[in-house]
Formats: C-alpha cells, structure tokens, sequence
C-alpha cells in the first residue's frame, strides 16, 4: 500500500492545505556505550565526535554541517526548536550535544538526545514515506559506521521502553480549524487514542490550541513493522482530513457569509496590524490558511503560510531582527513579518 | 468676534478632522393659533399647508419640497432621522407633519414639532456663522408671510420655557476620541455644563458612547443675543478641540506602535470585514478618523467619513437596498457600503 501511494504522486498533494507538514524520527543508541543517562560528559562528547565523522566526508558537497550547541548560542538552538530541528528540551540540555544538519533537505541528526542519536527527516504536506526514505538513508549513513544496540526480540534499544521495537516516531502536522471550532475534535482525540495514535495541540492543549494545529502520531514502536506504522498514520490522518473536509463544507455552505467575514477580517488584520501578539497571529493565520485552502481569499501557496507559522516564533524573529527583542518590538516585527509576506506576490 | 472669524475663512477648515458638522435650530410658533399641544389634527393640517405654501414660490428652481410624513413612509422619515435633518420625536409623531427640505443646503423646516415651526440647518465642520445666516434667510422667508408669536420680554415664544427667547439651538457635532480614551471627557462635560452649555454623546451616553462623537450645544436661549450664543459655542468648540488636539499628540508621540496598530488594524478590518454590526462599524470608523486626521493612514476627505456615518445607519441601508433588512443582511449591506467608501478615489 505504501508503495502504491508512492507511485501515484498526485495523491500525496491533495491535502497539503490541511496537512502542514509530515515528520519522521528514528531513535538510535550505540552499541558498547553507556546509554545516555549514565555517560560521562567525555563519553557524549566521543559519540558525538564519531557520528559527525561519518556525515565529514559528505561535508564536501555541503550537505551536511554539524552545530554544537552550547550555553553561548541558546538562540540557534532556539531557531532550530521553532524549525521543528530539534526538540525542546536537546535545546535545554546542558550536556556536550550537538546536531547535524541537512536544513534545506529538512535533515537533522541530534547526538547526545534522550538516546544517543535521533535522525529527524520532516518536509510539507504529508509525505511520509517520502520522509522515511529519507531517515532510511541517513540510518544507513550511521550504521554503516558505528554499531547499533540491537536487539533480536527488542529491536532497536532505546532509553525510554516506549521506543522500542522499530524505535520510529511518524507524525503529521494537520490544521484543523473545522474540527477545533466545532468541538469535534475531541470525539477524534478520544478515538485515535483507542487505536495506538495520539492526536495532539502543537500549541498549548484541549480548547487551548492555538491556530488549530495539531500532531498526530503513532504511540507504538513495538510489534508493529515500519511500513504497517505509516500505513496506518496515513490511514488516520486520510480519515481526520476528510472529516475536516466535510465540516468545512458545512460551515461554508450554512453561514456563508459567517465564514467569508472570518477569513477576510484575518486577512485585513494581518495585512494591516502594526503589533501582533504571538497567540493573535496564530489565531489569525489559521483563519487566513482556511480562507486560502477554500479559495475565498486570493490565492497563495501554502508553503509561504508554512514558512509564516515558523518566522513568527520569537527566536527565528530575534535572530531575523540580530538582537534580543522586547514584548513591543518583537510584536511590532512579527506585524513586519506577516505582512512582507502577505503583500509579496 | 463672529464677524472677524467670517472674514477670516481659513480658520473655519482648521479643525474639520475634529468637528464633524454644525447644526442651527430656530424654534418658531405662529400667532394667532394654538400651540402645538392643544392643536387639532385640522389645525395642525392648515399650518403645515401654510408653511408650505410660503416655499413653493420657490419650488421652480427645485430647492424646497415638502414631505409629508405618514405611517405609510415610515422609512423615509428614518432615513430623514439618520442625516439629521429631522429629530427622531418628530419622525414617530402621529399627528399630520412634514417637512420642507432643501437636502443639498442642508436645510429642513419641520412643521408640527414639539413647536410649530423648527427651522434647521446643518454644515460640515464648524460653521456656526454661515449656518446662522442660513437659517436666518429660511426665517425671513416664513416671518414675510406669516405671524410668529413674539414676545417683547421673553423672545420668540415656544412649547417649552428652555427654548424661550432666541429659541436658537447652535450645535456642534465632535469626534473626540483621545479625550473619550483618556476619561477626559468627564471633565469636559462637568465644565461645559458649568457655561450653560452641554456636551452629550450622540450615540449612547457615558462609557457607551459610541464612535467618540460628541455634540456641543447650548442650554441657554434667553437672555443672550444669537451672536453670543454662537461665539459662546464657538469658543468652546475651539478649547475642547484644543485639548483633544493636545491628547491625541501624547497617544502619538508616547506610544507610535500602538496608535499606528491601532487605525491600521480599523482599516485593514474596515476593507475586508463581509459583516458588520452598528457598533462595530461605528468604533471602527472613529479609529480610522483618527488616523486619516493623523496624517498616519492614506488620505482621505473627512466628508467621505461624515456621509459613512450616515450611511451605515439602519434606514439608510434600507432604503439603499430598496427592501427591509434583517439583522444579518444589514450587517452585510454595511459591510459592502464601508468597503465601497473606503476602496473608492
């Protein structure tokens, strides 16, 4: 089935105005190493070493470099968490940890994580064996070069048991603004639940959500092949799509003129405010993104309102801005941000 | 003083992003006839025809026409109502009434008041002078063929003792919105109030007020000639418009980004929103003054402003749309109207 929907392209683009992106993560740890919670800082500090070895020689091509993240650069490591790169809490980890990088192929390899390598491979819409082809490659890069801890019965050995077994976390980003204002989503939470998947806000939580947007995820590695792991992420995220689908057509057809106010005034907001709270602008985007997506507000490509959820983050706008940036001018140039990129043509 | 400021036409211009329109009342009852409480319906028909009779001289050029107001154009009395040209107490009486109106002038002779004859003119700005001249002409033109009842003592006599004497009514309709802001305003009022004047909200009283639009107008007839009264509202007029010229400079100079955000987000809400409620309307629109005043937003002729008062109103929807309107429909036709004014050049 996987195969199948690789061949069969065009399928793959006909949600990419509900799903925002597709992520894959491999966890991996070293075989003949202490695993992370018991290693000496010298001991992270070789692993690191020996894994950003193997990604030197492709160095050349400049595909891959290697960022050690340390006290003195918090703000990289914090552009890197609002890149979905890394994880929060690698970025807070005050032992040696570093991460290699592929950016524009959305690539990263955190060494010195909860375990000690997690390849992360994450691009738009929903793409995941795309993306798992693209982690294969990578886990091939590292396994070519170091030994994994592997286990017969176990499969891959992790830090955490929840991991075990193929020690894979596939997980799409979808925006749901239907489903979150009907209250919907709720029911959907509580059903996935029940098939081994984890439907969860990407900002904040329960009626909390910010910009309606939402992850779901496989919550079990173990037992389970990779290729039945994303079947059935897909199969999930294919059904929750069409729900969405539905109610938005509900919406749009019961209150027309409800939803084309909504959608044009975040439109106006966001092309015209001056100051936009981080919370404000998520709220507004969302509408903006389902005004697009059901084309009654001028065309736009969904990528750039990709890119937008991510350069209104704090940390990417600071580094934008080279300076650390107060609540009024960091508000004042996330308003700048939005509307460079509302009014670019 | 009132001559000087005629001759002196400039200074007139100066404060028309502050004072919306200026508005003269002369309250007239006929000798000879009763008074308007205890007219009958026929008598009440013979002075309207009366009044009447005096403008059709000048009906050929197509300045004056009389409306009769029925229960049968209720509308059309709204509609009257909604461009000031007649009071809302006069536009639900059930006894025969009209009104002589010459629209374009901004005049209106409202016969069967809550006194006989009400003579009303009404300009943009402040103009107190040409308004008073104005409606002097009209007063000439009905005291030539008719008998006021006068009084050596008491002036132009009327159905209420607070209109005794010039029976003159001079108003000024402000928007003050840095004052309404600040709380200011409260003092104002007291102050005003102390000078025999009044300043009300024109749309809701207190906190409520809506649209910052405020009319100034004197409470005392007697015991002052017409010019008085006129420089006595002028000079206050021009303090009130003073000190809100001097706030609104402390909003723009203390905090920019805020008052920028806040009259381009009325804007960008203003050309985009497909529903708008009254109240919405209003508090948006008293933004987006504030800014065209400000030089911060593009330009724009504040009389475009004063007519999107008018018609963003109920009857004037209405009336445009040439049907009834439910509350939704009349939130869209505002809507439409709004963006229409605003996109146009």
């Amino acid at each position: 089935m996987a195969l199948d929907r690789q061949r069969d392209e065009p399928r793959r683009n006909t949600c990419d105005d509900i799903a925002v992106s597709t992520r894959i993560r491999l966890a991996r740890n070293l075989a003949d190493h202490p695993f992370p919670d018991r290693m000496s800082d010298e001991q992270a500090e070789e692993i690191l070493e020996k894994v950003s070895g193997l990604f030197q020689p492709l160095d050349a091509g400049a595909r891959f470099h290697t960022v050690r993240l340390t006290r003195e650069n918090r703000l990289k490591a914090r552009v890197l968490v609002e890149n979905h790169l890394i994880s929060p809490e690698f970025a807070g980890s005050d032992r040696p940890h570093g991460v290699i990088l592929s950016e524009a192929r959305g690539i990263s390899v955190m060494v010195g994580e909860e375990d000690h390598i997690r390849i992360q491979t994450i691009g738009p819409g929903l793409c995941l064996e795309e993306r798992m082809q693209e982690a294969q490659r990578v886990d091939e890069i590292i396994d070519g070069g170091l030994l994994y801890a592997f286990d017969g019965d176990f499969g891959y050995l992790t830090s955490c048991p929840t991991n075990l077994g193929t020690a894979l976390r596939a997980s799409v980003m979808l925006h749901l603004p239907a489903l979150t204002e009907s209250g919907a989503i709720r029911e959907i939470v509580t059903a996935v639940g029940k098939m081994g998947l984890a439907v969860r806000g990407l900002y904040g939580e329960g009626s909390q959500v910010q910009g309606a947007l939402y992850q779901v995820s496989n919550q079990t590695t173990l037992g389970l092949t990779e290729s039945e792991i994303i079947d059935r992420v897909t199969a999930v995220v294919e059904r929750i799509v069409e729900q969405e689908r539905a109610l938005r057509t509900r919406f749009k057809t019961q209150r027309p003129a409800r939803f084309q106010d909504r959608v044009w005034r975040a439109w106006g907001l966001l092309s015209h405010a001056r100051l936009l709270s981080g919370e404000d602008a998520m709220r507004l985007l969302s509408d903006l993104r389902w005004g697009v997506a059901e084309g009654e507000l001028p065309p736009m490509p969904m990528t750039r309102l990709n890119d937008l959820l991510r350069d209104i983050q704090p940390g990417v706008l600071a580094n934008a801005a080279g300076r650390a940036l107060d609540a009024g001018a960091r508000d004042a140039a996330r308003a700048g941000a939005v509307r460079a990129a509302l009014t670019a043509t």
